[in-house]
């Protein structure tokens, strides 16, 4: 069983400790994105993976290509051209601090690429799972069509589709995106929807926008989750992640999954995370994961959210650990130091 | 309307992470004084403000001086002379280790210096609010004298002045510190006063010095800035800060502001500091910037305390936060990752 | 009165802050292990003390016995020849995620050292207490006789003997445990017994292995410590760590101090932990600067156990912390910035 | 007298020391260009100096403003708007490896700017001398129209105009150049000319590409430097650096000085750098010093060139040195230890 | 056309700048080893190759894995397994300072590897070209073996076989050494020997010890080039690097290149280098390209010593350059900075 | 056969790299002085030795006495007391850029201590060597008494006097050196002069100030050896270090040593100096181990001259280097990479 994932890799510029940008000397440089940040986790978790991608044919295009490949990521279908790889400066929050994001990825390889150069029926031939999350879409007209032209091959071909609906406001308003993504939806088996992604992206209520309680809305999350079932009868399953999130860092964060109409809720798990980056991708991974070794669906849910719990613990944007890691967590009601 | 403000200012070196200097190889140079620190808060919110000090002309000063200016910050009245710039060590603690200074500020250019070597019928001209805090006259008899002529010229010439008691054990006894500061407050519009400030400055009973109890303190502080207002009929307003201190890093913080015989009383922020050095300048930076702006009285001291708390998850001495930045935390009542 | 430790001192190599070992390009490079913790411990309270240890003669065995010399042990007898010096590599943890440690210490200098190239007569000649850990004899059948000579010449001239039961899992099993300790044992004064060593190391059942509970777990433990005097009349005393572990950072500590009969125990010390390695070390060089020193049991007590959550505040392997640190923290009841 | 410049800052992004791009996982931050480092060098001269130019109202071109200022350079004439500051990546050669640069700086602020955005006629108030190099026509088409703009002004009310050839192949061609070119020199007072600029902007022959023998090519050099008076009335003196290149590292260096009819040449400089970047700006610092100081031509050239050199041997794009570092250079035969 | 190389690759843990190891507190923490190197070079040079070893199945050995996949070698035929990872702590030198290592590899897992363990017949079913060093066979009798049993296999199915003979005399005696050498050279078609690996590992005299004039030695390495076409009639070619080293960083550099009875010698490179590992990794892996890719004689021996030299100006052990990279160095007379 | 050495240790706060005072934000940590340095080179070398000098009771003063410690130097005698540390700041310079030291020592420990709290009927007790060098009695006139003191006990209980001239013109006036050197030199046994030294503490001419003819001027340094010799009777020895400097790094060292009328000459070092610090205080360390370990005066000689260009080759302001270390170089005609 083989995954495929599809949208942008960035550079990332992200100051040392808390430093604001104004402060710094020094940018520590990783790379990453919503659909190469699954696709290391599935590595991670020794699932093939393939990445699908256009990087500018410089030393900065192949250093995100050599990283993602570092984890044992397929990078053969990675397309070289275009002038730059999208930047997104980081600084790093604390407690009352909210992270900082500065973007700088207008004009990338990626967002200036035609949706003819990606020739899916090649790179989804051995494919049996596809993966894009709502960025992918947001970055240009013709990124849309791509994802579409790899939704249909999909459809026609037997590609289970995963999407994570992902909305970034800073990328597109909510009006574009519905236009979008109700489109895609046509298309996908399982959806992953978080927060304000069912208003924004489907125009679904499920989230009242305030991040202290999202657990105490499980049962509005549950409607929309549901809704989305029933206008999009393609597909067949929902999972969600539910926080509360109370600092920067501390917060309670659980995973439901709705498949073939039974609701999966794992345990809340609460937290102090060193790196709120990611978690949201470490979830999908090891959502896949579960699908692809047929755990079942409490198990999935419950490793889905231990997944993206452990991101972070993990510093950069890839999710670092192994299903062993994982497991080991979902088993342990304490954590001890070992030597 | 310009502000000025006159002090020392050192060289912090601290220690990489939480390493005792016992185990560093390192120190991290920073630059920092509680009046340069009331300047760059100053110019991080874009008010218009002067520093006045003395540094060595050595690169040691020039980079003191380059530090503040970097920000902002006018330095054409810095005095260059005299042979060392000050020099503090600094150690960060860690929940119950408390963190350490150890002072090598003697023999400094400021300290030597003669009160005569500053002008303030030319650096006050074109000022509006003279900003000064207990730590400058504990300097030298030069430099009590020194504020003692920037006084009298701001009584003069309508220079409004403030003063953060800033109470210095290390630095002089509390009796000394009575015998100045009793002088001083004589000329001071607007009073600043902490913690032990009350006592140890103004022999004025306020605070039991228990800091995990500060908060609770709250009427005996009132009476003690009312006491205040009493005793020094000149002065038309002041402000605290309370705390209630768990460990380094864990308390609650609130401000107090009296004025117009009107206490105004800020929120409890409840926080987990990152770096606690220069939160009390910070307040004052706020507090400054209200009164610049004409805030109300209650957005003044709301946003002071802030900005204070705001310090806690910055680095280093200077509170590098814009006005966005500490109104966005004032209106919200979540922190969440931004991407 | 002077004190002789015996044991392995390894190579950390950790990665910086939490990186994982497959994502570092550096490791920071220190020196520890059980006994020389408990050797550095002694000489910053001022105590003198003599590591004894065998490392390569190569520049790692060098620095290693460079590094404990740097705080005023004594290393006039550590020996020097074989091949390598044993390296544990280090990640710190965070949270939910637990420190991993991966060992490379096979095949050390001292694993293959010979029991007879240590010539105790000479060694504890002015010795006045023998320290050890139950890792020493884990590391080979010579180490094992190596101690027991020691403990046979420390009986006969009446050098007062000290263990920490120490038991580790990865080294050897209980069963193996058991035979070496329990002929050690018979020859201790002062045994120190936490968590798992009573059941695994002595038969002896005190701790149910929930580490979130243990404090909670006091009867029990008490019943062991009294087991061991019962079982070994030499052993007049043991002491014991009791902790409650909610994280990787979290935790409740208390020291218990059983002596003539009589059960002393500390204060609960709820603590977030920057480095949580070397705290039973730690502990262990407080309880014998308390018996050098001949504080009362009630004081022994206190200040190990508040030497033992000083050092969760210090990075690296060494308690570096001052009799003064130590008593400052046992008398505050808050902590709070000296500036 | 006071100096303005006009240019374009950047975000240098180094790798440390000699990594690959491909090999490095940290960038040290820097921000540079031609004109603003001859401000920087001016301001470490202690010449008054306006640096203009257009940052987009981000933290990264808020961080490229305070660099400068930092050196004591007004900024107060710098525009904020657009989305991006350009970016370049800089891998450090040796020996026989060149060094790298990777461009990033299409649709930077500036580059989209609007030549009417850029008011001279205040900009230029109070300035003595305007500085710009090629690059900054080389931008754009509005970029061309306000350099324009500022050299008619100049014209017109008395200020002198120093230009700095400075031909860039990456980012227009020698055809462009010289339209451009041709038409700002009718402006230009004083003309720094190097290497292939002569032929690449103006069409002037005068260096044949070989970098080993620029110093023997002295006498096209002159002739080209006399074409260039010929050519264009206005301008009454040029400059220009010949260098022997023998590896990434090892040259010698002299500057050329042709003034009323007469050349100056400085004695040759065989030095061994350290980081070869903006040596042709502190040149031109160096010139510009001498000249707003009314040095002797050959003090002048003398001067200029010993600040290039010394250029060589300071990291990041500034030469950070003063007057008395370059007087004591240009004096001394002898290179000593001082301590 | 595919090349496989086999050997061990191990963890090399550099001092930073020049630090002695007595000296520092922080790695570098880099993978290399001879076959690893050549295998990087070539997937550096888009070659297809495969790099075959074992490794330790724990953070350690997978990092090793990474890296070298890092760079598109195909590390799918890499076993796991055995306790640990070879270390070698590496000092760099700095003129007559000489470079220091200190090896930490007995008992690696490669060490521990029986020979059965390597299926040849997967591992060389699509290979055209087998590479191995002098180091493989000297770090047991397995490998030995192993070395033997794929030459075997190599002769059998028409694999191109090349050989380093690469002498270690920390590894094994010359006389251990020629036993297991001259069995090998049976198999081999392209030979690389430098300096002592003449006399070393086969006997034949060609270099007198005197790094200062390597080159002058070229008739005598010419002769023992000649002797091994003679002595191993199967072997059809040989190639030397020749050195006169002056410093640790200073030194001539040529190759010479015996094929079809004729001998190429490239020019000479004067170079001062940046870090002298992996040299001769590099000159076997540029030799490879030029034969992988038909250049003539000529070019492979130039684009070899080129590789080699340009490794000189590479930090780490891996030759991180591309073919542009190679023959720009090849075509230029000179190097300049380019901005 | 021990020595004790007596003076100064300074913190240094050095820039990264060759970074300028003004550009840095971190300062690397060390300690050093002529005595210290001299010290732990022979510590280094395995001879007895201790460090005599005062230092404030507080971090920084413990800090620098462990670093010393470090290497084996016996550090019992060191006062405690003072209130702070002397601090050098450096710069390190590159080729033409002259390396910058800015001094911060005055109102040190040392400098305020008295004569009388150095008891030497105690310290040079079981001291053979008493060494010392004209930095010491610069510092105050108390420690121009202690010096003295010193120096009386050793002539009456037969400690050989060693003392390095070390003229510092920032610390005193050769008016100043030559009142006080000339009565020091009544009990010294072997005088160690360089450079200006001989006229600047004796009056003696040999060096003309030139240094890039230092070796050329190899007579007129003869004649002053000799004129030592004539001068002070009780001085039976002198030593020298002849240079030709050429840029900061590049020179030509020799040593030469006037012993029982016969002058011994090292071979010359050609060299490229990584870091200019402590060559001096290394080529007295090579001198008192050759003299310690009665080598023949010629083997001395050139034992030392080889510690001090070794010396150039190491980071900071100690020597560490093995005798090992320099007798390879010393017998090496070749430096070469070992791996």
């Amino acid at each position: 069983m083989k995954v495929v994932t599809f949208g942008e890799i960035m550079l990332r510029l992200k100051t040392p400790e808390h430093l604001r940008i104004l402060q710094t000397r020094d940018f520590e440089a990783s790379y990453g994105g919503a659909e190469a940040n699954v696709a290391v986790s599935l590595a991670m978790l020794e699932d093939p993976v393939s990445f699908v991608t256009k990087v500018p044919d410089n030393p900065i295009g192949r250093a995100a290509v050599n990283e993602v490949r570092h984890y044992g990521v397929d990078t053969s279908y990675i397309l070289k051209g275009g002038s730059r790889l999208g930047i997104y400066y980081f600084e790093k929050g604390s407690n009352i601090r909210p992270t900082n994001v500065v973007y700088d990825r207008e004009y990338s390889a990626l967002s200036l690429a035609e949706a003819s150069e990606f020739h899916w029926e090649e790179i989804l031939e051995e494919g049996d799972i596809f993966y894009f999350s709502g960025v992918t879409p947001a970055i240009s007209a013709h990124m849309k069509t791509a994802v579409l032209k790899a939704l249909q091959y999909s459809r026609n071909h037997g590609v289970f589709v995963v999407c994570d609906l992902n909305y970034r406001a800073k990328m597109w308003s909510s009006r574009q995106a519905q236009t979008v993504m109700k489109e895609c939806m046509q298309y996908v088996d399982l959806c992953i929807a978080n927060d304000e992604d069912f208003e924004a992206t489907l125009g679904i209520p499920a989230f009242d926008g305030n991040m202290r309680t999202g657990i105490q809305q499980m049962d509005t999350y549950k409607k929309g989750m549901e809704e989305i079932l029933k206008q999009y009868p393609g597909c067949k399953s929902v999972a969600s992640v539910l926080r509360n999130m109370y600092t920067v860092e501390d917060g309670d964060w659980m995973g439901i999954y709705l498949k073939d109409g039974k609701f999966y809720e794992s345990p809340i798990h609460t937290v102090h995370s060193l790196e709120a980056v990611g978690a949201g991708d470490a979830f999908a991974g090891g959502l896949l994961h579960g699908i692809l070794r047929n755990f079942e669906p409490q198990k999935t849910i419950d490793f889905a959210i231990t997944a993206s719990v452990m991101k972070l613990m993990i510093q950069y944007d890839f999710n670092i650990v192994t299903e062993e890691d994982i497991l080991r967590i979902m088993k342990s009601s304490n954590t001890n130091l070992q030597r």
